[in-house]
């Protein structure tokens, strides 16, 4: 069977595990060198962690497994389509590579946010539905001119 | 003083002590009832943990704090513009009120990937820089019937 197949359905296997184990109906998986360096399910409600979506969970086990936040190299695979909040966290994992089976509409069919938050993303903050104000302090630049001065930091 | 623009001073000096500990330039707190219940600097680098971003951290604290994943009623302040990760992240929270200082320009004028996330998330998942691949699996939308079914669930 083709790889990437195989671990999306093994994702999918992990959605059905949460959802029975009391978690939000999502799964994922990271693979590097075709071999799988960390599982995850939604577990939202159970730890109270409005963050701890399948692919998030997914991404901190396999940073920490590999002590570095660069997981570049690496596969994810997940059950549906990730929301904004999981597609940011998988650019700035560094994964390149995305294999999901259900999609952003399908989610939304259930009841979950991911499609409108997609369209609230797009907007420009001032016409969103929740409330986006800019508060330009004085000098708050400045920190990122000393993050750019700085020769001994490492990018991320 | 603004109590808005006091706690997004605030914020801004998060940032700053962030950056002063190793962390990234970037800073985020979180208030209900206008009193502070979670602060949280950048530490993508130092925690190994691609998603330690300033407000994603400061939500799961604020989340451990009130032992719930819903964080309605509470606003967040920022020293920056939140990237689509850390906006997700708001929107998964329930947090409806965002005030932040800096922008996505700002952010990627100092070597940050915010903006290019937000015009990649703007693109049909093919179009990407990374390759985002649907692979249809038999049965696995089966998993949000089973959700959609579930009566004692716990929505989010």
């Amino acid at each position: 069977m083709d790889e990437h197949r195989f671990f999306t359905e093994r994702a999918v296997a992990l959605a059905e595990e949460g959802i029975a184990s009391g978690g939000g109906p999502f799964g994922a998986l990271i693979t590097k060198d075709g071999k799988i360096i960390a599982e995850a399910w939604n577990r939202v409600v159970l730890s109270h962690d409005p963050t701890a979506h399948a692919e998030i969970r997914a991404i901190r086990m396999a940073a920490e497994s590999l002590s570095s936040h660069d997981l570049s190299g690496c596969t994810i695979y997940a059950s549906c389509e990730p929301c904004p909040m999981c597609l940011g966290a998988i650019y700035w994992s560094g994964i390149r590579s995305v294999f999901y089976s259900c999609t952003r509409i399908d989610a939304e069919d259930a009841g979950f946010s991911d499609n409108l938050i997609y369209r609230e993303l797009m907007l420009d903050p001032a016409a969103r539905q929740s409330s986006f104000v800019r508060i330009a302090v004085t000098g708050a630049e400045e920190v990122f001119r000393k993050w750019k001065a700085d020769e001994t930091k490492t990018k991320y």
